[in-house]
């Protein structure tokens, strides 16, 4: 997708073998990128949230595993780069999903084959994620289609978080088909959920949106009930970070809470996710470990001064301490369908193995 | 309640006829008061909510009508003032009943009375708000312990926006039996809803809870479903600003979110409220009118710099616009039974009329 008019992925090669990727942590206040050149890099950016969003947290991860083979492509490197990258986010799927991937590839090469090897497998995970996201696109775009053959005037769709393309490596998985709806000159606006306590919505996705000329309005995370039991929400679309066996699916948190009011008020709730999302070795979404962070990211906001500068203030009560899961999971029965580059089904065992028999 | 050791009201008469009130926009960075001397400066507060919370919206307005009728005791006057404060906050009853109370007084009397009776009454309902959230918080008090007495451990309860001292005059509605409870050597804990876009819980009830020592946590509004999912909300409880004769609730924006999420997990939900927030006029919480303000309030945000200056931030993608819708509407239907100073009532016309057959 284009930022100031020019392409970007959200990660590339440099002719040095190193790797760029957009720094997310200053958007939507500067647009940066940063070089990484170790797994440490790889490991670091994915824990602080440099990079974030499932697949894209994946990709990263790869590139981390391929940096590790350069400097020391014995397998004691390699498990040892598996466990650092492994550990930055304990809910993503595709993180694992993506190691898993690598160490397939490269635990019975030679040492001297492992780098390019490593390098090769990494930018076909790039490659393939864009792919991905585009049929997760062209799947989700006749649902909206459909939608909007239904009523007149503008299609309102809310979504949560952000898994734009920004999350992924281009398209992104729930805006994929907001995208190319907007493309193809479909009357849509975007409800854009702010997402407290990091504000992925208000940042990223409607930073995304605003860069494509999607319109599109920011809203408290508490309001978009609101707009449901109004008549202004069509249907509701969002990422996930993992989807168990039975449909369960884990996002960020609040999406459970939206999923809950779009039933209340009979507004579709869809999820979109590549294949790489789904852990069928877990039954139940109460199984999924749901990461704990720092009370700095809702005590704190960083923000833009009058004068153009950064700054990040304490909003607060002094001395009230905070506490901050990053991912909550709605259960399969608040779920319409899940949208995969494979097709739509239903978020039951059923209907993934009717579109996955291989997993 | 106290601060700082030092027993404050929310608003209170200076000896030279004039009212003092906190400054609520600065809280809780800086603890200041405000001096108001005209009907103008009791809009102006309002309007901006230097003070808020629906009690404490009306006794200040019954404050701008005593000022109103100090400068000119004319029924024009008193006319034109009950205007300009019944169209500073929408959503709000307390506003009006404050002012038809005003209005029912002082429109039989002379103009040489106007001033005193109007005086006298508007510290009559200051008193009188007082008295009724003190009953409030007993009648809410009598289902904490019921609640502490069925289970071991903590008791979490889980509460939105400010319905706390510092949104009445003294005491607080949803926060009175929580206050209460915590004097009688209840073990605690409150689940504090940060309350985007103004941040009411954050600022204002973390610190009110943390000026009394009550335990309490601050969490995303995103974050309380997935606390009910995990056993960890025991009862939820907001105050309101209106309620219909059906039972509906009007409340500040997400609580509908809060409520729905009690409702799938077997959480009770309660709503506490004075008398003076009914409005058995309308039917249906549909028709409430909801309050639309500044998407300034989504899209900055203020808080303490390192060295202890306070800056204001612009924290979204730039260019992007927002809406802030103020109250929802939780129905009827989610809502476990009404907390009144009278007593404990379900949440329909029936339960109401059984505790208020004068209205």
């Amino acid at each position: 997708m284009k930022i100031h008019g020019k392409h970007y992925r959200t990660i590339w090669t440099r002719p040095d073998e190193t790797v760029e990727v957009i720094d997310q942590i200053k958007l939507p206040h500067r647009f940066e990128t940063v070089v990484l050149k170790s797994a440490e890099d790889c490991a670091e950016t994915i824990r602080n949230m440099t990079v974030r969003g499932a697949p894209l947290i994946g990709a990263t991860a790869a590139y981390g595993v391929a940096f590790a083979m350069k400097k020391d492509p014995s397998s004691k490197a390699l498990i040892s780069a598996l466990d650092l990258l492994g550990s930055t986010r304990p809910t993503a799927v595709n993180l694992k999903w993506a190691l898993k991937r690598m160490h397939d590839v490269l635990h019975a090469k030679t040492h001297g084959e492992r780098f390019a090897e490593a390098w090769a497998e990494a930018a076909a995970i790039c490659d393939e994620d864009v792919e991905v996201c585009r049929a997760i696109g062209a799947n989700g775009l006749k649902i909206f289609r459909e939608a909007a053959a239904k009523k007149q005037g503008t299609l309102n769709v809310l979504t949560h978080c952000n898994a734009g393309w920004l999350a992924t490596v281009d398209w992104g998985t729930a805006l994929a088909p907001i995208y190319m709806a907007y493309n193809e000159g479909m009357d849509i606006h975007v409800w854009v959920d702010e997402t407290r306590p990091r504000n992925q919505g208000a940042s990223l996705t409607a930073y995304e949106l605003g860069s494509h000329g999607v319109p599109h309005t920011i809203i408290a995370d508490n309001a978009g009930g609101h707009y449901m039991q109004h008549g202004k929400v069509d249907l509701c679309i969002v990422g996930t970070d993992r989807v168990t066996r039975n449909g369960d699916v884990a996002n960020k948190i609040g999406t459970y809470l939206k999923a809950l009011a779009a039933k209340d008020n009979g507004v579709p709730f869809y999820v979109a996710l590549p294949g790489s999302t789904l852990d069928m070795s877990l039954a139940h979404g109460s199984d999924i470990p749901i990461e704990e962070r720092s009370s700095d990211e809702l005590l704190k906001m960083t923000g833009r001064l009058p004068d153009g500068g950064l700054a990040t203030v304490e909003i607060a009560a002094p001395g009230s301490p905070g506490a901050n899961p990053a991912f909550d999971v709605t259960p399969a029965r608040l779920v319409t369908a899940l949208i995969t580059e494979r097709g739509v089904c239903e978020a039951s065992e059923a209907g993934l193995k009717g579109l996955y028999p291989d997993r």
